[in-house]
């Protein structure tokens, strides 16, 4: 399980990626599509400055994970989520689903990433 | 092991904080000072936009970790660091350890977090 981070920084939004064994591993060698079993948790926090921090570096230039946001998930499986690319998508707020409208709206962004099999985020070595 | 993540903004840097189980146990229970045998890494990436994520949201708002610019460690060993407050420090960029005078600055930045044991990051559960 290894991360990658990144940052959404006009949603005030701090991401660390992490993946199962077979999504790290497919993410080192560059395979595409990732295989049926992968796993990758994407675990959402708000962007926050940190005023202790900075007192000590004298300068507004430190940001941190704050409070987290959400959790989101995506499962490889090309049979049961073909119809969404073969990529499953959960998101979790205070531990509870999102409804099925929200939902709706995660298949139509990734699949802007077809070309990296729906996936943003790239592997940070 | 768990990660942090934090982002130096005006460095361009991006982190993400690692630990071992003695130094994660001590994150999560806030135990302080940090016992003997924690260790923690600190992975450092540029902080770089994302043109083809932002191509995709229609607006410049994504950062990710870019090429990795150096890894830290801290070493908890309150004998054999005991003027460095307990810890002993290690940076290395492209894989060779920084030279003595560079790793005479670790200390006294750290020092000024000494209310939390000279470990600035805090734990993002």
């Amino acid at each position: 399980m290894v991360f990658v981070a990144h940052e959404e920084a006009s949603f005030n939004s701090f991401a660390a990626v992490l993946g199962n064994d077979v999504a790290i591993k497919a993410y080192r060698e560059g395979t595409l599509p990732f295989p049926d079993g992968a796993i990758i948790a994407s675990l959402h926090y708000s962007h926050t400055p940190s005023e202790e921090n900075n007192k000590v570096f004298g300068r507004s230039q430190s940001f941190i994970a704050g409070a987290p946001t959400n959790v989101q998930f995506m499962v490889k499986d090309s049979s049961k989520y073909a119809a969404t690319g073969g990529w499953g998508f959960a998101h979790f707020k205070d531990g509870k689903p999102a409804d099925d409208d929200f939902m709706k709206t995660c298949f139509p962004c990734h699949n802007q990433a077809k070309t990296r099999d729906l996936i943003f985020t790239r592997y940070a070595p």
